[in-house]
């Protein structure tokens, strides 16, 4: 019997407040820190690791985050959501994104249809697809190949697809896995669609227009940015675009794509890297065997989750130490800084992941509640970060809670060795390095060069960042959103949020304003 | 007499605390909000407005922050500092940025070098370099023209130019003031020189060596990247590289490079785009006129930031708003959310800039301090954000400052017509709303669809952005933040917080380590 109760209900939570905290200054000094750094690690899968010695936590704490996460009853919760449950309460839908990338429980059927062989069908078509646009068999109409795919959507259409594609690119390139260069339009701004078709030889393109609904204004809108760049070149606009889309949706059965693939309602836009949203232009770019080892990434993290031995289970850890930073410590940001070019818009993906799906005030039925929820998530790759905000990070008046990311070796494995070290080496110098200096600080007489230290951060640490590991980095974090948003009792997979705007905006394109809107669209001009 | 206080010791700061506070929705509702959307509005440079209207502010809490304006001797700070005063206690150093757009006061001479002609002097030997370059008078070994140019350096010199590039790009494009691609390359992370250096063509690339020390570790391992990649070309790397630096540094008279421009200790890093170390980038890029309309737009914000009348200086009156938001409704973050794909890495160069020079917990004189600095800043271009992460921004539990930036027209001019309106209407629609939806929210009995408002923006809008009103928002925000500085009363000029991560990395690459460090090195393969 699952209880779906408020955070401040719970025995445990009050008695979480009581533990006492943590001097992470002390913790990590000496030959105490290295103990810590050797204990407080858990396996991931695809070799990852997730070490949050650095974390203000200790066995006590760590027990008392265990007893809440278990009165929370989060293995039981996340069962019940693979297993088909309607978890997305808002919108009255199940939540079955893990399901395209493996099936942890039992058959899930809706509407007549076994979920888990719906998706496994899309994966294949897509990967069928994809292998014949590389072999040629599927070409432009002079039958020369395909070379570059561009994805139109936006927000989870956009952001986590493309943080995917950028983290493989250098990869596929090292181990001749790169099929296709992959662009992306997102912002209904006309420049960011004009610069990209600018930058594109639209005869040798093939679009994915990627909107489940089939009514995203943005991404309508810029489809028509491309049908007519195509049109100019003299082509035949079906003939370069695909869709990915809802069965139910307008652009299902249109005329207007070579090919349609599905997705649907119990797939949020935040989480369907996995689905054919991440799918098709993955398979496009780097083949269909790069998406599977992805997706096995994914689904081996998937199943670490379900472990109810809180300390093996890596993505619950990180949710429960990171509501203990937000609800008992008060902190309000965190910071996402992967030690790794490829994943510069991971942050960007995270952010979107984290900030919409934990943003919220009521709880999963609608009522108010009386502590925070998701914090601000921000971050850019070390060592950019480092000669940015990290001024702030290391000697700013708030604390704000870290993620290091950092892989043992490069991508693209070029490298050069200055002053006796290779980039790569220096790279990972100063991850550990900076770990170091914000949990332990360093005493000085001038104020103005002393650190207090006390700044808790937690790495993941793998061997390359490759597509199994990167289909791991993504479930992690998705399953802590979601363990977190069960402790806080919220629904995490919907966006009431986002509408609003929407609502105004078309108001203010109809010219049916007045007040502070009248007034601020005639400053723009509208 | 200048007086350097803690803001808590302020009279008028005091008297700020115990001002009403405003309902931002009530304020903005019906005609009440129309005429504050008319009212709070100040002229920029270039154009833009400064519109804050949709800040938790009235006449009575402006006229508080006036006053602390006042008490905190603001414009007299900032004369003294374009003056030549050593503002910059840390590193005893004058602040000088302003000096290399404009000349607002006295003749500020160091060393028996008067600033002003020295800044000019290297502006115009780059603007010589730049045409020589365009012209093909400088050329590469076989004469031909050098078609790219690629900025090697970290922090303050890539993601102020970098941004600023992008800004300009298309723009540069539809006007035919394109003259060469930029491409930058910043992290140690191999992977990133080793990508940039594959997607150029060496042969007919120049590289601009960014390090004002000589000596920035990073900066030169990836120009050790770049001779590489010249020398297996057959080239010779002398010919094909530039450097800006300081006069004292190592790189100053060295035979590796064309050409070396200089800057000097009063240009902070993060304050440098309208120094050599945007110069040399962007006048090669887009020619030398270009960046003179670019300093021009910064010269004339630059005066604006001088006017005593508080309500009258865009850049006061954002900064005093931020110390209201900050210090005395205790908002930790700020969100930069410009409407404009140009200014998809704006955000992160704001980031830096208010981060490093504001994230202190020490006045000017190196004693702590008892009230909080500056926030986190992030951000990311809308309409992409708002399929993102402002479902947290409308309805997550904390309140989050919003500063949106609007342009009433495209970069690229190019556009359809979808529903009634073209895209750049559909953009400014959205913006326009969003900062309706904000301020009012709307009551919803089902409260998960409820909007509870009350949530600050404040926006700036102009006509289209291009280089004078690039150098405008710029300068708009370093006055913000130097103002801000001034009323906190602390050192916005150094980055002490940087060192301590620096010196532990070189432990590491040195295996000089033990407890924490090592262990960590250890699970790193270093």
């Amino acid at each position: 019997m699952i209880n779906w109760n408020n955070l401040d209900t719970l025995k445990s939570y009050n008695e979480l407040k009581n533990a006492a905290s943590v001097n992470l200054v002390e913790a990590m000094t000496g030959a105490n820190g290295a103990e810590r750094v050797k204990k407080y690690s858990v396996p991931m899968a695809a070799g990852l690791n997730y070490n949050y010695a650095a974390k203000e936590v200790d066995d006590n704490i760590l027990s008392a985050l265990a007893a809440l996460a278990d009165e929370a009853q989060l293995t039981d919760k996340y069962e019940a959501l693979y297993n088909g449950e309607v978890i997305n309460t808002g919108e009255k839908r199940m939540v079955l994104h893990q399901l395209t990338r493996g099936q942890l429980g039992k058959d899930v059927v809706a509407d007549g249809v076994n979920k888990r062989e719906f998706y496994v069908k899309e994966q294949k078509r897509i990967a069928d697809f994809a292998n014949k646009v590389h072999s040629g068999e599927i070409a432009n109409a002079k039958g020369e190949k395909f070379t570059t795919v561009v994805q139109i959507g936006i927000g989870g259409s956009d952001l986590g697809p493309r943080a995917m594609y950028l983290a493989l690119e250098n990869w596929a390139k090292r181990t001749g896995n790169f099929k296709m260069e992959a662009k992306f339009i997102s912002n209904v701004d006309p420049d960011d669609a004009s610069a990209v078709l600018n930058s594109v030889d639209v005869a040798h393109s093939i679009f994915i227009l990627v909107s489940k609904s089939g009514t995203t204004l943005e991404t309508l809108t810029n489809e028509s940015f491309v049908t007519d760049a195509l049109k100019k070149a003299g082509l035949d606009a079906s003939k370069h675009m695909i869709a990915v889309t809802s069965e139910t949706s307008p652009l299902a059965k249109s005329d207007n794509y070579l090919e349609a693939f599905f997705m649907d309602d119990y797939i949020g836009g935040r989480y369907s890297s996995t689905s054919g949203v991440g799918g098709a232009v993955l398979s496009l770019a780097f083949g269909p065997d790069v998406f599977a080892q992805f997706l096995d990434g994914a689904a081996e993290e998937d199943k670490l989750a379900t472990n109810k031995d809180f300390l093996k289970n890596p993505a619950m850890l990180d949710a429960m130490i990171g509501v203990y930073e937000r609800n008992i410590l008060g902190y309000d940001s965190t910071a996402v800084l992967p030690y790794s070019q490829g994943l510069s818009r991971f942050p960007a993906h995270l952010q979107q992941l984290d900030m919409e799906s934990n943003g919220k005030s009521v709880n999963r039925f609608g009522e108010p509640i009386n502590y925070v929820t998701g914090p601000v998530i921000f971050g850019e790759p070390g060592t950019n970060g480092q000669h940015s905000f990290y001024q702030l990070l290391h000697q700013g008046t708030d604390i704000i809670p870290l993620q290091f990311i950092g892989f043992k070796n490069s991508q693209l494995q070029n490298d050069v060795n200055i002053q006796d070290s290779t980039s790569q080496q220096k790279l990972c110098a100063n991850v550990a390095a900076q770990i170091v200096a914000f949990a332990c600080g360093k005493k000085d007489d001038n104020a103005n060069k002393n650190f207090e230290g006390g700044r808790p951060s937690s790495i993941i640490i793998g061997d390359e960042l490759n597509p199994k590991s990167l289909g791991a980095l993504l479930a992690h974090f998705e399953n802590k959103v979601m363990f977190q948003g069960f402790v806080w009792n919220i629904n995490s997979f919907d966006q009431e949020g986002v509408q609003l705007g929407k609502v105004l905006a078309k108001k203010v394109l109809a010219h049916e304003t007045d007040g502070a809107l009248a007034e601020y669209s005639k400053l723009l001009n509208i």
